[in-house]
């Protein structure tokens, strides 16, 4: 049994190494996803075009592939490519991957050239990249199949296994999140149902971890789960705020990525609610 | 005369049955379009390449084309013609047809390949897809024609005629909305002139039908007109509490989609301004 | 020495004539640049069709060139030139200019085959057109040199030489912020630290710029210093209310285009801090 991870203190590191973290991502959350890694004291380059992709990643401290609108994979294979080399963390978000052949080729392709240090996904994509079955319709995460209490145990040793497999952090988010890497695993709660009603909550979780594992790239497991704490605690924050204000789904997304610039290691230490698996 | 269109239960019926809505739109306001679906409790699939088109739209309930950015034309006729053939609802939103060449090239294209169920625009798209003649400058519309209570009548019969003409749904945005559908043509007041002084409110208008025509395809008049409808009483409701707050027109656009994602059916049943005109 | 700009007149001026502003911009913050130019009062045009950038030219008053994704740079020929036959004022923002080959050479053509009226940067992008050396990493601000009052009159000069060489205004953006037309450089404080955790606000500055270019262009120096003179007093009353709120980076960002929206000539007039510098 492993002692439990410092999240603050991963927080406090991002914030001061302010790492550079270049993004190719999809046009529906970009700005949000700058926005979200500005706000923990990282700096965002979102550059996907293929002409300049590893002339970018060279410069960075982390690689997000996000592929949200399956564009740019050149771009994508071409800065993952250097960043392996160059030793650099990449994270991988495959949004929807099984919900069109474009889809399941562009993973494939993703995978078999590039090798990702973070896998993050709900749990209809990382079952899918486990299994080669998904319950998904479309590149749509509300409504399919979910992470709970009850199924935890069944999805984290499934996590574990593909980590060991892929050998990668493998991150599942949803109503509680799975981060796992081989032996390791925990389990985090928090957040808030609402997280599922706005656009790019899973988007900006993934680009949180390319901002922590830009600052730490020596433990790419707790940096990654220290990325997923943070998000649950500050939809957490952002909830009550919104409760308060009787504000809806936007006045939500505001106070989430507010959170996220005001939070400070020692709030992010006492409010992360852990559960250590193995 | 036709009995009052039931609003509340179109947005009731959006809200139990969430459907996928894949949207190819413009990557400007593409990001509120996504949040005012999933803010009335349906699902956005924002999927615009040509490889995974039909792919998405066979898993989807509804098809948006927004003309915004001219762009993914191919991917447009792909999944049009295939939402056609499985007759699922196609919204087709022409923004600034007439203020370029490629614009009123590509939207002959579109409407001559594909036939949609609801053409959605301001007074000046509306008026040049009728007579081949427009007022507007650019892609804009402040400034430009626009409906009020004085030409009403004279742009419902237009849009009327062109409903007949092309055998769908004809939706004309303005200071009052005009819905037309054959024999059948609503007024509809509310909304505040701030509107137009946000960037996105007629995309996520269509937006919104792409979501009420997805739960209700065998309506898609009323369905057209619930969506509209709605549009103007959240941008009712969202006015009086940016007043009230003294702010401006972000904290408008977050009230807009704020509202969308609190309003019960029977709030909105409630405050809908309809005139039945035919 | 100059008399104080009349910056409350340029205000008004844009929103009495509306000007609309053909933007080619990126994907990041392209909704928020759309809706600064509303909220001053002018109209957007986001087309970045080659197909169309002529056409979209020609009808309207200016054009914003941004380079923050190095996309559709075909368009940005086709449009800046037929600007410069047209006489329309040419607003270039050569986002991260040093940070990749790519952009580097996408620099020197635009600024080959196109005569810009404004070239707005931070220091990093514009000592590196004025010298060919940057110190700035990527596309990046955060941390790279700044303008402060300790540099601003070796900035000044710099700007002002490169004014003289380009003919053209030249605004640097920072802590405090320099626009020179050869003779004429004025210095502007205000704005808040906080606007360098929000994605955009660079490129919210050049788009207002265009604006009040459209509404201008007989005095492009005069237009572009008051566009900047309005983006300093909106940071300063923006990071007031986001203070008094407790809010974060985006209840600032949410703030800075509402204050844009509501801010009246007087206001602009009675806030501006400036020192006329030659």
């Amino acid at each position: 049994m492993q002692t439990r991870i410092p999240y603050g203190n991963y927080l406090l590191k991002t914030a001061q190494k302010a790492p550079l973290v270049h993004c190719i991502t999809n046009f529906v959350t970009v700005n949000d996803c700058a926005n979200i890694i500005l706000a923990c004291g990282a700096r965002p380059v979102m550059a996907h075009q293929a002409g300049e992709a590893e002339d970018i990643t060279e410069g960075s401290q982390a690689l997000l592939l996000n592929m949200g609108t399956v564009s740019q994979v050149e771009s994508m294979l071409l800065a993952g490519k250097r960043s392996n080399r160059l030793g650099h963390p990449v994270i991988l978000d495959p949004v929807g991957v099984s919900g069109s052949r474009l889809r399941r080729e562009t993973f494939r392709r993703l995978s078999e050239e590039i090798h990702p240090d973070v896998i993050r996904g709900n749990v209809s994509e990382i079952r899918y990249i486990a299994t080669g079955h998904s319950d998904a319709a479309g590149v749509d995460v509300c409504g399919a199949e979910q992470i709970t209490e009850e199924n935890a145990g069944e999805i984290a040793a499934m996590a574990q296994a593909l980590s060991v497999k892929m050998n990668c952090v493998i991150a599942v988010s949803g109503p509680v999140d799975i981060v796992a890497f081989g032996e390791r695993a925990v389990l985090l709660r928090g957040g808030h149902p609402i997280m599922a009603r706005v656009t790019g909550t899973g988007c900006m979780s993934a680009a949180l971890m390319g901002a922590f594992l830009g600052a730490s790239p020596e433990n790419r497991f707790e940096a990654a789960a220290a990325a997923a704490g943070m998000m649950k605690v500050c939809g957490t924050l952002a909830y009550e705020k919104t409760a308060k204000a009787k504000g809806g789904t936007m006045t939500f997304r505001l106070h989430l990525i507010d959170t996220a610039s005001l939070l400070t290691p020692e709030k992010l230490e006492e409010q992360v609610r852990e559960e250590v698996l193995s």
